[in-house]
This record gives C-alpha cells, sequence and structure tokens, in this order.
C-alpha cells in the first residue's frame, strides 16, 4: 500500500441480554482475529477471582475522578456508590494503530457511546428464543428464581433497544454467531469510506 | 420461525471496469450460494456463440417497448439503435421469493438503480492497480492498442463514482474478493431492519 491514508480501527459496541452468551462468543471471536477487548474501569473492589485487567481495570476513586475532568471516558455511570468507565484514550490509541476494538456494554452505555460515536458498529446478540434464555438462565444454577425472573425481565426492556442498533445475530450456535460477526466486521472494512486509502494508493487516478 | 414477515431477498448491484474480472467473481459466487444473477434485456441480435437467457434475454423491439410502456423496467438505454435494460418484474419475483438478486450493470444503470432501490447494496469492484488492469487487457489478445487505451479511459472515469456505492473490493484474489463479497451479503441479512421478522418470531415479547 502506497496510500497516504492508513486504515483504521473499527469500534464495534456489542449488547445483549445477560444468558445470551456473549463471553463465549467474544473469546471465540479473539481466537480468530485481531481485535482489543475493551476492559472497563471501576472504582469497586475486585471480588474474589477477578483479575485487574481482566475482569476490571481496578482503579481508586481519586483516579477516576481525574479521567472524568480530562475527558477520557467514552461513557461512565455511578453504580451503589461505585463509578464504572470506558476509556476513550486507550480505545482511540488502538483505532489509530488500525486493530479494532470490541466493547461489550449494555443499553444505557451503548447509547451513550452511540452519541459520541455514531460511526461505531452496534451489534445486538440474542438468545434463539425467550424460552431458551430462561432455560440457559436455570441451567447456571447460579441465580434463584427471583434473580432470573429480574434477568428475563432486563432482557424485556433491553429487546426494545433493538431498533437503534445496527445489526441483530442470534446465539443459536456459537460458530454461527461468531461467523455473521467477523462478516459484519469485514463487511464494515469494505465500506467505501473506510477503503479510501485504496484509491488513493496503487489505484490513485 | 413463527413471524409474521418473512425473509426477503437482497438485490446487489456489482460495478466495475471492463478486465476486473467480475464474471469470474460473480460465476464463483453462485457456485457458493443461492442467488439469482439477472440478465439484461435486449433488442439487439444475438452474437456468435451468445446464448438467449445466458447473455442476454433477446427480445423484440415491440416487446421492449411495450416492458418500457408497462413499467417492468428498473432501468433501460438506447446504444445505437438497440434498447438495453433490467427487468424490474423478474427481480421483484425473486426478492419476493426471499431470494438474492445480483445485478452486473454499469455505472450508469447504476446510478438509476439507486433512485429506484435506494436500498439495493451497491458494490464496486477494481482490480489491485491501473498497472494491473492495463496488463490484464493486454493478455486478453483480441483487443487493439486504441481499444484498450479507451477502456483504461473508462475506467478512469468510472473510479470517479466510487462515492456513490457502499462498498468497495478489490479482486486481488478471485477467492478473496467473492469471500470480501459474502461477508458484505451477510451483513446485510444481519442488519436489524431485516431480521424483524426473528424478534416477531421465536423471540417476540
Amino acid at each position: 500500500m502506497t496510500g497516504k491514508q492508513k486504515k483504521k480501527g473499527q469500534l464495534i459496541v456489542l449488547s445483549g441480554p445477560s444468558g445470551t452468551g456473549k463471553s463465549t462468543v467474544i473469546a471465540e471471536l479473539m481466537a480468530q482475529r485481531e481485535l482489543f477487548f475493551s476492559v472497563s474501569y471501576t472504582t469497586r473492589g475486585p471480588r474474589v477471582g477477578e483479575q485487574d485487567g481482566v475482569n476490571y481495570n481496578f482503579v481508586t476513586r481519586q483516579e477516576f475522578e481525574r479521567m472524568i475532568a480530562a475527558d477520557e471516558l467514552l461513557e461512565y455511570a455511578e453504580y451503589v456508590d461505585n463509578y464504572y468507565g470506558t476509556s476513550l484514550k486507550v480505545i482511540n490509541e488502538k483505532l489509530d494503530a488500525g486493530i479494532d476494538v470490541l466493547l461489550d456494554i449494555e443499553v444505557k452505555g451503548a447509547a451513550k457511546v452511540r452519541q459520541r460515536c455514531p460511526d461505531a458498529i452496534f451489534i445486538f446478540m440474542i438468545p434463539p428464543s425467550f424460552e431458551e434464555l430462561s432455560r440457559r438462565l436455570h441451567g447456571r444454577n447460579t441465580d434463584n428464581e427471583a434473580v432470573i425472573t429480574g434477568r428475563l425481565e432486563k432482557a424485556r426492556s433491553e429487546y426494545k433497544e433493538i431498533p437503534n442498533y445496527d445489526y441483530l445475530v442470534v446465539n443459536d450456535k456459537v460458530s454461527h454467531a461468531v461467523g455473521e460477526i467477523e462478516a459484519i466486521l469485514t463487511a464494515a472494512e469494505c465500506r467505501v469510506e473506510n477503503r479510501k486509502y485504496i484509491v488513493e494508493g496503487d489505484n490513485a487516478l
């Protein structure tokens, strides 16, 4: 390539109800293509088994507030006296280096990202059916009936946000969902506005 | 699927300079997925080796003018006293049956399709470089130098239309170009507006 413009990375936002299987799909996707998974920042303390930089980036309240003041966050929210947020600075460094960045984020956070990065790729993932979602949540054996009912109700309200996403992927089978997300990312790379560097390069007029 | 809405086929418009290798890519694409290739209608007579229904649908001037009057054409043009056009009727029948339809059409025809079917997928295909295009045109051994120079000039003017397309695919290798077009079609199927039938079906709220 002799083009002046370099290929830029793409920002991918993935949302979907708890129990849809996002983590498994993300792990498989990352095994198949170069992708930076953006780990959220939080001021809450790590729980048993949680690793700094893997589950969350654990920071002090002082550091988090410095990030807010320095406008280093793409979005953030406060729950139960703790901050949770996404670092725009880290994301931009990766995108500028031509690396795709994946955010696993719930619908409210995604809405904030949409305002700030309208060109990001917004994907909503759902299970094959509501019955299947209920089965999966019961199969986890970690939550009691009230918690599961709450998750299903939350899923229903999250589904209402689907029209605000670009793509809908059904996780009926991990390989199928991964294949569709890969196609979405490849297609985005092929978009004319993302390939200006080609027409300005070897195919310059 | 118990959804009320059925999956509709997608209209795909492929353009690109002569010598880019569109025919080879289309043949490979059709070997890999169900796709209806829309054959143009013309009033000119068949040349040696041309088959009715394969290279063109050969029709009388009277029949072509009936199609114009009946608004059965998506686009048409007249060159050297002969009509050339694309049947909207045939295309719509396929799309309604859920079958994707591919049009191989030059930039002016594509512009007309864009006005009438803005939701179609517009793909522009180019060779890896201008030097390579020149080499390929020379390699054909069918055209003289003046014809080749004319084709290269036409290619330059066609490149100016690239910003009006959705996707840019480089045919550096047939399998690579086919893979990218397949990804574009799969991604289009995943678009939220094309998957309403899913959320109204098994995932109905």
